[in-house]
C-alpha cells in the first residue's frame, strides 16, 4: 500500500448529495440498479439517523487508528468519513474526542468497517456512527496506512468524492459521476411509489397493480384449494 | 418444490390467538414443552411488539420476493406472514409498500428468515417485523416458489394455520390442534409465576421455594467458605 | 471441574466500585492498559444502563441454569453476577423471576455469556443484563456447576471478587487488587480528556496537539495535493 | 415435545435408496426442484462419502446425548441417524463407542446439527458422520427427548423414513412418497448432463448449447469491446 | 449496475505471472506492502494447489449463475475467473459441467465469493476452487449481471487483467500495473528469507539476527525470573 | 497488560504429558470433568497429528507478532507455544520462518487465536497448528505484550506449565497440579471403555450395558409401535 495522504479531491454539489440523503439508502439503492450497498452487518449506533455526504476515505490496520487523525485535518463541511480496513477487526477506534474533533471540522458521520466505542456519548452528541461492532477496546498509532484513496469498506468499493448514504436500512455508495442521474432515477421511482402506495392502502393487490397474473401462472404457478389436494 | 399457492387453510379461534399472545414466547414456550422455537438470530426491527396471528406461510428463493405479492391477496385478518428461504439470504425483500398492502388485508406481521427495508417507515406505520437482517438490497420477481404450504422458518417447522406469537424475546410456533392445550398449560404456569415472583421478591430463595438443596447435595455439589479451602 | 459453591470471598470498597462505574468501560479499559475486555459479542439488553460491581461468578452447562438459584443465596449489595458455559449456548438460562430474586439479595445487574429472557420485562424492572443473545429457550436444572470459582467469560479470566463495570460500550474486568491503581490512571486520563476536547472542539487537530506531525514523516507518510499525482 | 420413542416406520426399497446415493447430492437436489438440502454448514468429517439411507430421527437437548442411546435400538441396516436439537448446540454428542453400535446395528452414517468427536476413530473405522462441528466437549444423559418423530435439522425438515442422500456436497432430504419420482428425475438429469459434458469437453459453448444469447440480449446484455466504452 | 459483458482487458506477460504463481501467496502479499488479500473465509476447494492466472471477472446476483456462461466464451488459456457477488449468497454457482468448459477455455481455477458443489468431481478433474462455501444448492439464470468489470471479492478489489495468486493460505490480488515490481521485491524477500531460515534452524534467534533486543526494552518489555516477582 | 517476559515456570514431567498426548483430546477432557476445553473453532491446519506438551504462553495484539520472537527464546524441549489476542485477529501470525525456529528450540507445536500461514510448508515440516484461521494477512511487529503469563485462548484459561493435548478433536488444557490425578482417571475411563466397545461391537445395546431403561421410564419415556399413535 502506498502510504499517503491525498489532500484534494472532487466533490458532487452539495445539493444533490442532500437530495440523495432525503431519499434513503433504499431508494438510491434501487435507482443506481441493486449496486453499491455496504454488507448488512453496518448497523447505525442509534436508529433515526439519515445522512448523505462526500467520502473522505481511510485505509487503517487493526487495532491501530492513527489515520483517524490524518484525515481530520482534510474534512470539508459536507464529507461523511469512510474507514476500510487492511484486515477484520471489531476494535473501537473511535470514540468522543474524535467525534468532537470531526464535528469540529464539519464532518456529517462516520462509516467504519470496524468498532466504535462511547457511544452513548456519540448519540448525545448527535453524531451518527455505522459500524460492524460496539467495542470499547482502544487502538495504538503504530502504523501508517492512507487518506483519501480508493478503499473497500464492508464489501463496496468507495472512491474518495463519492456521495455515501446512510440511514436505519444501511449504507449505500454512489460513484459521484452518477450522482445527477441516480437522483433523477431516485426521484421517478419516489414518485411513482406514492401513486402505488395509495393504491395498496385501498386494498388493491400488487398482483393487479403490477399485472403480475399471466407471467405466474407461466412460470407454473398452480392455485389450490386446500393443501391435500396436492399429493 | 410444488409451485402452488394454496388459498385456504383452517385457522384456530381468535380468542385462542389472542390469549396466547398476551402470555408472550417465553411462557408459551415453556408451556408447550421447550419446543417450536425459532433460532435467536431472529430479531424484532423495534421493540416492544407482541402479536400473535394464524400462520399464512411462503417459500421464497434468494433475492427474489415475488412470493410476497401472492400471499397478500390470501391473507385473512389476524395473519401473520412467515416467509422461509430455499437457501440463506440476508436481502431486504420486505419494505413499506407491501407493507401498506399486508396492513390493508389484515396482517397484524412478518416473520422472515432474510433481510428486510425501510424499517424507519415500518416503525412509524406500526407494522412489526421479526426478521434476520435488515438490508436495503432489493429483490427480483423471476422465481416462482410457494404459498400457504408447509416451510421450515429460522429452524423450525411451520404449517398453515399453526400459530405465531412474536415478541422482544423472539418467536415460537404452537400447531394448531394443540392450541387450546398449550393455552391451558400457559395460563396455569403464569397463575404459579405470580405467588413465586412475591415471594422471591420478599428475599425468599428459590433454594427454598423449590426445595432444591437436597437434590443439589445428592448432585454432588459442596460448600465451602473459601475458595482455598478447595486445593 | 470440581462442583462447588465458595460462600465468601473479599469485594473491594464500595467507594471504588462506584468511581470506576462512575468512569465507564472505555476510560477503565485504556487506564489499566487495554485488557481484560469482554468480547464485543457481548450487548445490553437496553441502553443506557451503567454499572459496576463485585463479580459473583457461576460455571453453568448449555441449556441448564441451576446453579443461578445457588448463587442466588451468596449475592451481597453490590454484586454483578458473571456467569461463564462450559460449552457455547444461547439458550435463555435469565428470565424475570429470576431477576426479582436477584434484586431482592442487591444484585446491581447480570453479564452472561449465553442467552436470556422476558426482557421486556427486565427492561421495565431496570435490571440491566449484558449477554450473548436473547432467546426465549428456557432451561433444566440437571447438572451441577460450580459457583464463586474463576471463570472465563466471553473471552475473559474473571476471579469472584473482581470489579466488573459494564455499559453501553461493553464490558470490562478490573481484578480487585488493582482496583486503585486502574482508578487513579482513569482519572488522570479522564482530567488530560477534558483539556482536549475543549482544544478539538475549537477546530485545534489532533496532528498538532499530540505533536504526530514529525513521526508520521519519519514512518513514511507522504502527502500529495491530487490522487492521480499518486501512479 | 412429546418425550416419545416410535419404534417403526415405513421405509422405501433399498434399490431406491442406493440408486439415489449413487446420483449423488447435487443431482438428487436439482432434480427434486431444489429443496431438501440442509444448510452447508454440516460438513463430512471426512472427503470422499456418499451414502443414502432411510432417516431414523432423534431430537436431543443442548449437551445431552441420552436419547443416541435410544435410537441405537430402533436402527434397522440400511438407516442414516439423523439427529436435530432443541436448541443450538456444538458439543460432541457422538464418539467411537456409539459408531460401534450404530454399526453393530446396521447404520449407514450419522447426521447431527451439532458437534461429533473421536473423528480420527470415526475415520478409521470408515463410519461417515455430516455435523455443524467437531468438539471434544462430552455430554451428559439427563433428558429425554424424541426418536423417530419429525424433526428439523440444519434447516430442512426431516420424516422417519425419508431418503437421505449425503456425500462431500452436502446432505439432501427425500420425501419417502417422492422417491420413485425423484429417482426418474435424476436419472434422466444425468443423462443429458453426460451429453452436455462431451460438448463442453470439446470446446462448444454453454451459451450456444442452451442457447442463451437471445435471452440475454433481451434481458439487457450488452457487448462492449473495452472497458473504457462504458462511460 | 451497468449489464455489460466487456470482450477485450490488457494481462500481464505469462512468465510473469507464474513467478508470481511459484512464490505463492504469503510472499506475495508481503511484497506489495500487505494489500491485496481476499478475506481468510475464502478456502480451497482442495489443498496443495498453488495458481496464478489473469482475473477475468464476473459480478453475479444471489442464486443466479447466468454470467459464468458468459465469462466461459471470454476466456483466454492463462485466465482465472473471480466471482462477486451483488449479495451476500453461498448457493453453489458452480459444478463439474462449468468446470468442464471453462477448463476446455483454458481457465486455470475459480474463485468465488459464493459456493461451488460437485467438490469430489471438480478434485478429481484437477480444477482449483477457492470459494466461501460447499453447497449442493443450483441456481437460476434469469438476472443478467456484468463481466469483466471491475468487481469487489470478499473485501478485495478486483479489475479485469489484475493478477490473481491463490494457495492453501488463501487468495491475494496484485494490480496488473504493479506486477513486474511485486516481483522483485517478492524475489529479493525470498532470498532474503532463504538466510534467515538456515540460521534460525541452526538454533539462532529471531530477537539476535533482528536485532530486537534494544528496541523490545525501549518499548517497555521487562524480563523476569519468575510470575511471582510481577505482583 | 504488564508487559513482561517470565524466563522460568514450573513443567509437569514427560513421562506425564506424553501418557496424557497418548489418551488424546476428548478422553482427558471427560476424564478431568468435561473443562477445559477450548472452543470449537480451534482446528488443526493439518489432520491426524496428537501432541502434548507444556504450555508457554503469549499475548499478542492484533496485527502484530513481535512477542512470537520473545517466547521462541523461553521455549524449552517438549513445549507447545499457547497464543492469546488481546481482540479478536485472524492475521497470519505465525509461518515457516517461525516454525524453523521453534523446532530448533524444541517446540512440539502451536496453538493460537488468530490465523496461521505458509500451512503447506508447516505440513511438509510436520509442525502441527491449532488456528482459528488460515491467513497469508502478515503482521508487525510494534506493540508490546507478555510472555509465560496467565492467558485466555479460545475460552480457556492457560498457565504457563499447564499440560496442553491436542488433536483431530480439538486442545484441551490440564492443570499442572491436577496432571497426575486426571491421567489416573484417563485410564481408567479407556480400560473400561474397551471392554464396552467389544460388547457394543457384537450388538448389545447402551441401554442394556448401562442400564438406562428404568431410568428412561422414569423421565417419562414412552414407547409406541407408530407414529399415528401419537395424536
Amino acid at each position: 500500500m502506498k502510504t499517503v495522504a491525498v489532500r484534494n479531491f472532487e466533490r458532487a454539489p452539495l445539493e444533490i448529495i442532500d437530495a440523495l440523503g432525503e431519499l434513503g439508502v433504499a431508494t438510491v439503492h434501487e435507482a443506481q440498479g441493486r449496486v453499491g450497498l455496504l454488507q448488512s452487518y453496518m448497523r447505525p449506533i442509534y436508529s433515526g439517523a439519515r445522512i448523505a455526504g462526500s467520502a473522505a476515505t481511510v485505509i487503517a490496520h487493526p487495532g491501530d487508528n492513527w489515520m483517524m487523525h490524518v484525515v481530520a485535518e482534510l474534512i470539508k463541511p459536507g464529507d461523511i468519513v469512510v474507514v476500510g480496513l487492511s484486515a477484520p477487526n471489531t476494535d473501537g477506534m473511535f470514540g468522543d474526542l474524535l467525534a468532537t474533533s470531526f464535528m469540529a471540522q464539519g464532518a456529517r458521520g462516520l462509516v467504519i468497517d470496524a468498532g466504535v466505542r462511547d457511544v452513548l456519548d456519540l448519540t448525545e452528541m448527535n453524531f451518527p456512527v455505522w459500524s460492524k461492532a460496539i467495542s470499547a477496546k482502544g487502538t495504538v498509532k503504530e502504523t501508517v496506512g492512507a487518506v483519501n484513496v480508493p478503499v473497500v469498506v464492508a464489501g463496496a468499493h468507495v472512491v474518495p468524492g463519492d456521495i455515501v448514504v446512510a440511514d436505519d436500512d444501511g449504507v449505500v455508495v454512489v460513484p459521484r459521476e452518477s450522482a445527477q442521474t441516480v437522483l433523477k432515477a431516485a426521484e421517478a421511482r419516489v414518485a411513482n411509489e406514492e401513486a402505488k402506495r395509495a393504491q395498496l392502502k385501498s386494498g388493491a393487490l400488487g398482483l393487479d397493480i403490477y399485472i403480475m397474473r399471466p407471467r405466474l401462472a407461466d412460470e407454473g404457478l398452480v392455485y389450490v384449494d386446500k393443501l391435500d389436494e396436492l399429493s
